[in-house]
């Protein structure tokens, strides 16, 4: 059997491929931060990250992962007692509702199946039940199960109501269309390690004054973060900022406003097509109702032990997808098309999954994912 | 038409792709030549590079590219009026010629057709015709026709003889099987961006005891490249040697030896396969006679412009393979498969091939040839 060379091809829906100009600027000298020259980098990113949120509003960067910045949304906006209504239909949406019992709240939760996704009617009936809620929490892109939900209808019906849309956007942000100001998304959470193209470690957020309201008004303890500090010290950081990562976080957003964000969201869309029309053609079935273009969720076929094909494509082929979380673990699997992705990583993806699928045994045409996969880049590239 | 994230493939035959362990390498601090620290680097890095070159005598290194060290050969061996048998069947053995020219020798010329390969009786009668030659020149991968000749067939040839054999193993290094001292080839010379995974900027040269006794008899004028002042100070340089350079070399070195080198040999011979499967099945046709797996020369169908294939390859899929060089510009187009490359990498270069012949007209079935390279990938890994 023939020797391989491993190189490595992060598919996973974050950490993703970070790319070497982002990496090189990680590697410059980490200056002070409380010097004009680091406070104008400060400024200078966080006022450019605007554009990715779609937002006038302030944007605020801290050290910490994404689950970092949904306990600050959490915190800064749920008093002990409130009554908040939480959106659970994977692990992320699990995740607010810890949050939510951490700090006490009221929890109304609308708990669907895993790979459903919440409409804007059904967050509609849950408010007029509810008139009382301060906040809805929300998933835009459900990780776990590679769903997204219609995220600018359910901030129509939040914004006519005296209620806040918070959305973890972690997987989201730069992967699905994202208008915060337009559509009236109240408060929006993200990660560095997804979209962003940059490693783990930097969180952003992003409210408007609907969710400023709350965030006065919070009984919840807070320090670190407490986003009245940060607005307070804007565009400096009230405690030490992650300077490298700023650095990087800076390119990461000149590297997306040259390519334009809406082409982002329209190369993150091609690639989910292409994917999804790969496990089509190689008659495995999608998990989700409402795919989303950050990562697809495959469900293992029949007779075919789950585990083993992250487990191969890793091991054998240096391709790391994801595996199932929780209760979908060996169930499914999951390519991610997220971040710093050219259409050849899809075809990489694929191709490792085809040559896993046959070492278990799967029966299926060699090569016919691929080909459905470079139909649809030929159909957007050239055309037919 | 949708949006592309422009990721750089280098398919090229060189610079190559160079992996981001040696890069890191390469932008540790500079330290001086002349200090104990480096000169045990020097030492670690050239008895390592040994193993490549499979011989027990020096190899030397030298900041040029692969032309300097076959200067380096040329000057070294041959004195104004010697007569010396240069194999042309490419670009390569044409420099050969060139470089023999400009030493003033007497040049026997076996001219080939381009993709044509040398064969030891060829040689063998040319000796027999020149009894007074002093140096056979020849190719091992002559990288403008992607042919490779059979060198081990040749050295028994001039084993028995008084002539060096010298041999151009640029682009052949740690592609092909190279057994210097084993099958007697008395001169070998690289380059760093090939098989070495470097930046360009890097020559070695090697050579035996016999190729020593034309070093101390050539008469022509040398001094940079004068392999006896390397001799001399060796493992330190007699010049200042390109220190970040040879910490990638270093890093190179280990890498390969740390794979094994018939392991990477067999891994080009594999992604050569499947290249050449590939091409076959989207019905095109080789250049060379005897393909070599450094890189694959294929024939520009009939009614495609040939330049343009290259051209959209790169500007519109980041996909950087080569065109054809002098008499063959247009005719043909080169995909490499050499150095940091694994399956995903020549699966990528078909797929782009492929998009790109749809879109320049050529007729054929969308990933037949992926189909073709996945087979071969599928039987050397998977066994079916």
């Amino acid at each position: 059997m023939g020797k391989f060379l491993k190189k490595h091809y992060i598919m996973a829906p974050g950490p993703t491929p970070v790319p070497n100009d982002i990496l090189t600027e990680g590697a410059k000298e980490t200056i002070h931060h409380r010097t004009p020259q680091f406070v104008s980098i400060m400024e200078e990113t966080l006022e450019s990250a605007k554009y990715i949120f779609q937002t006038k509003h302030n944007v605020y960067a801290f050290a910490s992962t994404g689950t970092g910045a949904m306990e600050a949304a959490v915190a800064n906006l749920v008093s002990p007692g409130d009554k908040v209504i939480v959106v659970v239909a994977g692990k992320f949406g699990e995740r607010w509702r810890e949050l939510c019992q951490a700090y006490g709240a009221d929890i109304v939760e609308i708990a669907l199946e895993w790979g459903d996704a919440v409409t804007p009617e059904q967050i509609e009936e849950a408010l007029n039940k509810n008139p009382d809620a301060k906040v809805v929490f929300t998933t835009y892109s459900e990780t776990s199960t590679g769903t997204v939900i219609d995220l600018e209808g359910i901030a129509r019906v939040t914004k006519e109501k005296d209620v806040v849309l918070v959305t973890d956007a972690v997987s989201a942000l730069g992967a699905e269309p994202l208008k915060m100001d337009e559509w009236g998304v109240d408060l929006v959470v993200t990660g560095s390690q997804k979209g962003l193209m940059l490693p783990p470690g930097l969180a952003l957020i992003s409210l408007n004054d609907k969710a400023w309201g709350l965030v006065e008004k919070s009984r919840s303890p807070r320090y670190y973060f407490d986003l009245r500090a940060y607005r307070k010290s804007y565009p400096d950081n009230p405690y030490t900022p992650a300077v490298n990562m700023i650095y990087m976080l800076r390119k990461a957003l000149q590297m997306i406003k040259e390519e334009g964000i809406e082409n982002v969201w329209e190369r993150h869309r091609i690639l989910g097509d292409a994917t999804r029309a790969a496990v089509k053609a190689l008659g495995l079935e999608l998990l989700s109702k409402r795919p989303g273009n950050v990562v697809t969720a495959v469900k293992v076929p029949e007779g075919i032990d789950g585990k083993q094909i992250p487990k191969i494509m890793r091991d054998k082929y240096g391709v790391t997808i994801a595996g199932g979380q929780a209760k979908l673990k060996g169930k499914i699997f999951r390519i991610a098309h997220l971040g710093y992705m050219s259409p050849f990583d899809t075809i990489t993806a694929i191709s490792a999954l085809e040559l896993t699928l046959k070492e278990l045994g799967y029966e299926f045409e060699l090569g016919v994912g691929v080909k459905a996969a470079e139909a649809v880049f030929a159909k957007e590239f050239i055309g037919e």
